[in-house]
């Protein structure tokens, strides 16, 4: 505290990211990392153009990021805004958007971030059950509200919405703007993008993060009518003229070319996750169906904490959240194969020492 | 327009940057940018870090590059606040630090982005005159303010202000925070860095676009009293946890360990920025006293806008402001002394050709 503090900061609780640890050898199974490094084609055009035009500002509409998307999505470039990780487009999704007199609603168990981008800018917010198999129920949000805000598939419970109950939201609430923000949907989900041509109220944010191999670069995006488009430009243009570096630009656009890449790593992803939801299944885990690169499972008789201490004494971080309803889960990112494997068997050592409960 | 607006969108006007042209063999005299290319250090360091760890965040704390630049500016590591070039920097500090009930004091011919900030933040603003000579003048910030903020040296004028000037502002305005915007520092300017161990309402911002020639890269950063940088570290954290990629970080760092390039590329800029001056001068401009990278003049004949056009015939771009005191100024980027050669050359057959005034 300090008198120099606007009175904004002194309410402020900020997000706290999963750790990002400085060793190496651990296998890291805790921020939803893709365990596939990124696309060939992206290393080589980004490594292009490290160059003496790193002295120029990069584009600060990044324009050809734009039409790269527009092409891949079948939109046009007036739909699209691009910031600096999803998690920039959502603040000023926020701060545009969700700011009104009415309080936006979002699941009460759900991405931590968005109560916090709440307090950044006076934004009132009702936190709306799951329903008991954790799910998102569009009955439950038929109140009045600014605005509606949700991860597809949901974190971190992993588990997706279908397009048509996205559209009931869609429906029910045509004055509100609803944010879905599809971080995991490359895993299985079902985009809401072909939505945005019938819903002016919609608004999709993605992220290179996750199924690109890019969280490293730091790119996001959404999509949607080019009136709530238009609104994120003026906040951005009121932020910073250019969030995202040349660099992050260039591997960005790279990364929507290489299709085949993409494909193969979404699809090993997919594949080891089913295999290892099968194995914590067998280890007496309650495993979520989880339509995203990471699984959010329970163990019917070991204390998640515990395990997660047991885990990381082994050189194996996965995420806990000591929050209501969930304290007893564990949300593990789908490695590859082998890093599966050392979590299994990591696992299987600390339950066999485990008193039985 | 649009009903899914929040308010504080509908009345903003954002910043316009200087044009980014797509078009090649333009002398690009705008923005601003540094003539020369990063250092050949920079780009192999951040050469070699293009590679699989893109799929992993970057350190959200940036602790490396805070360490680099704790040693290189004599401070401790939580006396720097580092972000997505100085304009998001900016950006927190309008809100973290200078959203009070009192209005923020700056000067009314100074950075144009200062106005926009407070937009977003509604935080009041007043705009205190230059002097007819275009200096800052401490006596004319005695008033009630929340904050000051301008550059050091001021753009668009380049004017420099010494730190016992600066110190001055410090003295009289124990209570608010004072922001030395010190974009242009390095070229021949006094830092205000070495007074923030004595005034804990110094907050000092810097950049590594102009003089470290990384406009491309997006880094900058704020030195200054640990409760200052709690204040913008609680809203960064509240807005996006990993504001600078990967690359970014690992080229800033390795950009303020070669010292010897940063000494001698900003050594020449200076030289031709002098030269340049005496050469405009001859030309018929008055030119301000610069300790930037850029001369702001203006003609004793010719309109400043019908100069501006006529070297973008000629293929060369400067930047004319369309503002009250300064439109008949033209803002010029010191370029390599063959850049400065050619839009003198230029100017010379616009000038040949003009009607006498």
């Amino acid at each position: 505290m300090s008198r120099f503090w606007s009175p904004v900061v002194q309410g402020l609780t900020p997000y706290v990211p999963g750790e990002q640890p400085k060793l190496q050898n651990l296998v890291k199974l805790n921020t939803n990392e893709n365990p596939y490094g990124p696309s060939p084609a992206v290393l080589t055009a980004v490594r292009d153009a490290v160059g003496d035009s790193l002295r120029l500002y990069p584009d600060p509409n990044a324009d050809a990021l734009k039409d790269t998307l527009a092409e891949y999505h079948g939109v046009a470039r007036n739909e699209i805004f691009v910031g600096n990780g999803s998690d920039e487009v959502l603040a000023f999704v926020f701060q545009a958007l969700l700011q009104h007199e009415a309080p936006v609603l979002f699941p009460d168990v759900t991405y931590s971030f968005y109560p916090v981008y709440c307090g950044l800018y006076g934004v009132d917010f009702v936190k709306v059950p799951l329903s008991a198999t954790m799910e998102i129920r569009p009955e439950d949000y038929r109140q009045p509200c600014g605005g509606i805000i949700f991860p597809n598939p949901n974190a971190p419970t992993g588990i997706g919405m279908p397009a048509a109950t996205v559209e009931q939201l869609l429906i029910d609430h045509p004055d509100a703007v609803v944010v879905v923000d599809e971080a995991y949907i490359d895993f299985g989900g079902e985009s809401a993008i072909p939505l945005t041509k019938r819903y002016p109220n919609l608004l999709v944010v993605q992220t290179l993060s996750k199924s690109r191999s890019l969280a490293g670069l730091r790119v996001g995006f959404a999509i949607g009518h080019p009136d709530l488009i238009e609104a994120l430009d003026r906040v951005k243009n009121s932020f910073n003229s250019y969030p995202l570096d040349r660099l992050a630009q260039v591997g960005a656009i790279a990364a929507f070319r290489d299709e085949a890449y993409f494909q193969q790593t979404r699809q090993a992803i997919m594949a080891s996750r089913d295999k290892l939801a099968a194995q914590l299944g067998e280890l007496g885990f309650e495993v979520l169906p989880s339509q995203a690169n990471f699984i959010f499972a329970r163990h019917l008789q070991q204390d998640a904490l515990k395990l997660a201490q047991g885990l990381r004494e082994r050189a194996v971080i996965v995420r806990h959240f000591k929050q209501p309803r969930i304290d007893q889960y564990l949300r593990i990112t789908v490695g590859t194969d082998a890093e599966c494997a050392t979590l299994v068997t990591a696992l299987r050592e600390i339950l066999a020492a485990a008193p039985a409960a």
